[in-house]
């Protein structure tokens, strides 16, 4: 360990991407520091895996920000909480797509870390087996990242340099599982499915647990989830 | 009065030039759906100001949106706001530097314009009379529209196309606040002091109240702001 520790924020929602980017980070020398978003009650098993996570890792700081996403309330965004469509397969933008939601994350991230003075910014966003939200493509974080200098100080004036780290954005959900294992990632920590049940089980069928089974799947690593008896 | 009238977002502080941008969207035949950020004591004159404006200019919704800045307590935005330094004249960032500020809200703007179908996000910035802030200059509003195309269903799918509108980007105080007078803005309703005293009246002393007085004086408008007597 060195004597100063380069700081990093990692965009933690809880999730498999972020809990290796979050390992990823850790096994890099990073000092971390996690950022979750509460953003709605679908939420909850999510958030909490993220602190239980956060803790297993012995982050600096677990920072869980809330953001008002009920003030748009009457908008898609609330009727988008309630219907939750199947794996479609199709490569259009999902119902379940948050408005600018990339960007706003990080955008509070950059704030952040301008004020810890952190100068990398990891989230765990893949454009392989993502689920074809336009702020999960590789020109997107460069377009991000071109804003980041101009946005803070560090366009003005020397000192911090700020980086999106972006270290799972061209592997496949198997390629980031494997990386998992590598760094001794837990998944059974972590949570996906975009409606669990009251149980906290995975419902197997919606987006992201879709792409979650097919990961372990073309993996190896055995899938540690919890899915739903039907 | 057209059958279908274009939406427009107006970040509005309860500023000056914010206020400006709104008589402006107006004139220019929007429907004009105003919003604030809530993030700390100091804004509780400024937010009052924003909802009186927002009401005279009969916004079709004005939205407050609660920013929890104060979680990054223990960090220089919280020491920040005890003191507020008197105006330097000095070309560099001031410390009332809010890290990241106009990116975030730009953000959130972006994210409720999604949810609106507003394509048109108006922000009061300009880069002539203002404090160095790094998120004022011109470089930076297109690195955010630039973001802007990749950010959103815009860039994947036909339909929407956002703009970030910045008509006082290359205007003088005084060239905003003739343009005002031009729309018929009553500026005794704007609040511009960063330290305003417990009955709202401005301290004339720190950069934003040096600003606009040298913008009144410049363009010959009498000043209406509520100074304190010392």
């Amino acid at each position: 360990m060195t004597i100063s520790m380069r700081k990093a924020i990692i965009l933690l929602s809880g999730g498999l991407d972020s809990t290796t980017c979050l390992a990823y980070a850790k096994h890099q020398g990073f000092e971390c520091y996690a950022l979750s978003f509460a953003y709605g009650q679908r939420h909850v098993f999510e958030l909490e895996a993220a602190k239980r996570i956060a803790e297993h890792y012995a982050v600096k700081k677990h920072l869980i920000f809330p953001l008002s996403v009920d003030v748009f309330q009457g908008s898609s965004l609330t009727d988008v909480s309630k219907v939750v469509p199947g794996y479609s397969g199709l490569v259009e933008i999902p119902v379940t797509y948050v408005p600018a939601r990339n960007t706003v994350f990080l955008s509070i991230g950059l704030a952040w870390a301008e004020v810890l003075g952190a100068e990398n910014i990891f989230i765990g966003a893949s454009s392989i087996d993502y689920s074809h939200y336009p702020d999960c493509r590789p020109a997107f974080f460069e377009a991000f990242q071109a804003l980041v200098r101009l946005a803070t100080k560090e366009g003005v004036e020397e000192g911090l340099s700020f980086r999106i780290e972006t270290p799972l954005l061209h592997l496949t959900k198997a390629q980031t599982i494997n990386l998992g294992r590598e760094l001794g990632v837990d998944y059974s920590m972590t949570v996906s499915c975009y409606q669990l049940n009251e149980r906290g089980e995975a419902c197997a069928s919606c987006d992201s647990c879709t792409l979650r089974k097919k990961g372990f799947l073309e993996s190896g690593v055995t899938d540690p989830t919890h899915y739903e008896r039907k």
